[in-house]
């Protein structure tokens, strides 16, 4: 009964497995092996576009190197109050952009409302010396709260940030339950959505740890000084083939979409459970893995002291997290001792 | 006949099958997990010493990051002229450290001279403003010429250092190599000697990515703030426990020592090899396996039509690396090439 | 009529022959010279404890620097979401403190909320490696809405900053206007408060461009560091004596005071003035020499036309910022062309 | 006797009394204001071509703001290994550039030589990841030495430079003395010899503090980036009329050169007598204000305790700094205190 986070689920066979069959005698390093062409291929055809990619092996090393090519260290960074950017990356935006700030927007359910953004570049001045400017606008899909962007939410927000001469970042950590959850496509879920930079994330959806920072459209220009970023953070180990397998794996044969769709499938089953075994609501939508719910604190204490694991949030709620390799059996097991009551 | 580097090599089946091991079911994230700490346990006995270990991906994070709690952004870090460090890192240990800077000191063999770095600490005034002090000193070994510094160097080297207020880091991506060729113990060649902070690495003999940064004594103090930066800098990867069981195969039953002293035979089997069969001198000894050998322009355009892979190095020579998987068909192979003028 | 800024103001005139004064032939750089110390010791005097300085020519150097000694890299500092430092410092406390984050709190008029405060550093956990905890809160007096905070807000605000190891920091650009304003004397409104680090500044009443940070108590161990950090920042220029000689002068026979009391009277005559010429009704409590007012559009109109000097705030108010300068014509001035409606 | 440096010399009475001038009612702040206008048109003047400016009030900060205009945080800028930037600014173009590194060439009294610049930029491989590439060179003239680089001299670095894609920055802390010396045009010795930014001191010759970040030609499309960084550092005060008036003045009349006459000549005065008095040799060709001579322990003793205040220099010689200020009768009594043995 794990539901701690996605990150504590084991990896699944066919990503392990992909190890092995890249561990086929030499290969050039740095990422100018054949896997790593392959990672960059197999992407372009998921997005249908061609893009440049470099892969990393943490989520906070995705989304902070992404950024750095976005924001320059006199610049802002706008996102929402409760982006994992802002609260659970110690700080790391600012150590790669060289001391950027994050200017922090409001909005329901971890969603950026659309008139704090308005309001926010409406009164943007690059030109005044004294002000940090806002450069970039970082939107999460799936988001802190578990819920989703639309491909239109996306479209509206990037194309005013685009009007106002800010780029677009997308940290895509769970991509791919958004994709699965709202069935657009990766390409309507990002470039043609206006998304200039994306953190695609795989570790939370199956791999061991593989994040794809990719860049669309014009933003590719930025490549060759992002991966001069990476390697002078420590971000381009010498045998990259290892993480370029797994994205390999990842996308093959829509495993993504398959595990994502497993997990979102097992999040709302839980939310179900929990609802029918003690009448437990939502304290946001559920879009897709990510499930909030109001627990009576007998409940709370009664399943942690079974061994279940979530978080207790910030709003009062408690977070479950499916995965992959949720269970029925874990589902059925929580929700009898949710019940017991 | 690839011997472009040691980080080309493919890796070692019973490191890669310790990652199937630690996919067992769930585990807590972020370095909580057992594996993480049995890797802590097991560089302990291997080194005879309590100690704290972060484990990071590849070498420049490791070094970077060791050196980021060592040296303030106001200071300055003694290193060879010629060290990874300084040539290699793309200004890692300046990034990390928030702008301290590498005081660059001579010395024959990528080995820094005695009275080199005792002219450097000896003006060292950490009390004048106007000028960057040092605060640390980082060796390497092997060195970045192959070569090796014995127990009794490191100890002379960082008890200068230490004498003059500095503290001691050793660049350890071949430590293994080292340890093989001078038959110290890892003990003697690191904390007893006088090493503060070790960055120890796995990837370059049979890991996929997995180097340890290790504190000893007094540098233990800075652990909690060394994992604050590993976060910040991205290096907090959530499933850890597949690094962490990279270094525990690695250390098992000595594979790290055989391994070593199989790429260690095998470079002093292809110094002789090609000595026999073109004369080919050694630009600086041999203490490990990487070999620097002067050759006849000829012969490195035969070797390298030839689709041998090695590196034409600044001083002139060219360098050839050998690895775990080195062959004596690869030795032989190359030989008989480089023979036949 | 220039009401744009106690900036904006000439230089008294008493500060400016202090400068022919201290061209006394040849002395010490760096602060070594005796202005530097007959500067430290009028601090001490006013303070009424020993302390540390080091002065600046800009505001923006002696807050940024401030706080670069209170907040590493990896950690947060409280302060009003109006505050200077967050809106109009160019990201300078970032630079300085090599990517430290601010994290904004609410309150009206410019002051932090007492509750917002106690819920910020309840919630702080400086154990999390993930989340950025708080090391420091800035606060200003006068606030940037012109209001004061009285000692025993600055009390209460720092014992709870202390009981939770924050230090504090006070940005007193216009701590003469706070003190002749509340009758309090310096100490009572700085380290006996529990500031630990001030900010206390002299260009916004008089002087060229002459700014002390002032180290109280245990934050004087900081002070060789800050020296460091002001040398790297550019802030240690050589001819440190004509700074200091502004301080003297500053500090002598309590200049400051005096001029700060004048601005203060001015800006209450202002006020009433405006009252009574047009209805204008205050936006923010006048405590010093700032004065928000609601205008109606055609008075603002009528007043910007007439060359009237002053700054729309982002309320919806206008600013008037009175200085030791101001004059009763150009207040009367004013008022008149406020009334003509 | 205070040869020290120029640095301790009391302000040349025509600069000082431009600061009350300036002291004329109101004025906009920021640099804004009609001097900092006035400034920039007569350096204009002096150098015969249009440019932009930003003035600062330490030669640290005007280094370091120019260098990091010139530079990423993933740069090298080369420099002499004696450079200021590189021994007596605490690091502080590391600090400004966010991390880049400085590249240490060699070459007789304190100027590059030739040949090391040539092979360093030949060297250079801006699309190799792992290695810092150079981006800028900065020349000083005067050197550290008290040398001067010719326009010729200059040129043919410069050219160098740009010919590998650097750009050029030189150190004029004394660029005064150079002109005066070299007797060629402040055009020649700057822009038409390839500068892109010079660091244009005054303060060593008679200001207060006020050194101008000059731009030229393509390096002006980083203005508004410099002023920015200005900002963001805090060298932008908000009375810099008071900065501008000190250039007005020290620019009107060729006051600049009169003053960097007077120290020249005091200069070859002063190692005349020191000859004659004692047999001092030349430690560096005398080309400027500064000298640096041997003198017999006895002498440097004699020196000492007469009071006179000068600098041992780190090749054994002693540096003599000689002002606008010095006079006749300070290097008579020097001499006679030298001759004496």
């Amino acid at each position: 009964m794990n539901f701690a986070s996605d990150t504590t689920a084991p990896v699944h066979p066919k990503i392990l497995s992909a190890l092995a069959k890249a561990n086929d005698g030499y290969s050039a390093s740095y990422g100018e092996d054949e896997w790593s062409r392959a990672a960059r291929d197999a992407l372009a055809g998921v997005f249908e576009t061609d893009l440049d990619v470099w892969l990393v092996a943490s989520g906070t090393a995705s989304n902070a190197l992404a950024l750095s090519v976005l924001c320059p260290p006199t610049g802002a960074i706008a996102c929402h109050r409760e982006a994992h950017i802002e609260r659970d990356e110690r700080g790391a935006p600012e150590f790669f952009t060289g001391g950027g700030k994050l200017a922090l927007l409001d909005g329901d359910h971890g969603r950026i409302d659309f008139g704090a953004l308005e309001r926010a570049v409406v009164a943007n001045n690059p030109d005044f010396v004294h002000e940090t400017p806002l450069h970039a606008l970082s939107l999460s899909n799936l988001t802190e709260c578990g819920t989703a962007y639309s491909a239109e939410d996306l479209r509206a927000r990037a194309a005013l940030a685009h009007a106002h001469g800010l780029r677009v970042h997308l940290d895509g950590a769970r991509f791919a339950n958004a994709v699965a959850s709202l069935g657009a496509s990766p390409a309507d879920l990002s470039w043609r959505a206006g998304v200039d930079v994306l953190s695609f994330g795989a570790s939370k959806n199956g791999a061991i740890g593989c994040e794809a920072i990719v860049l669309f459209g014009e933003a590719r220009e930025a490549f060759a000084g992002l991966k001069v970023r990476a390697k002078r953070a420590g971000h381009m180990p010498a045998k990259l083939r290892f993480t370029a397998a797994q994205m390999c794996a990842y996308l093959e044969d829509g495993l993504w979409l398959e595990l994502a769709g497993v997990a979102n499938k097992a999040a709302a089953k839980l939310a179900a459970s929990l609802e029918q075994a003690c009448g437990a609501e939502l304290a946001h939508p559920l879009d897709g893995n990510q499930l909030f719910v109001s627990l009576p604190q007998p409940v709370q204490q009664r399943l942690s002291e079974a061994g279940a694991r979530f978080y207790p949030w910030l709003d009062g709620s408690c977070r479950f997290v499916c995965s992959w390799s949720t269970t029925d059996e874990d589902i059925h097991s929580l929700a009898e001792i949710a019940r017991k009551s």
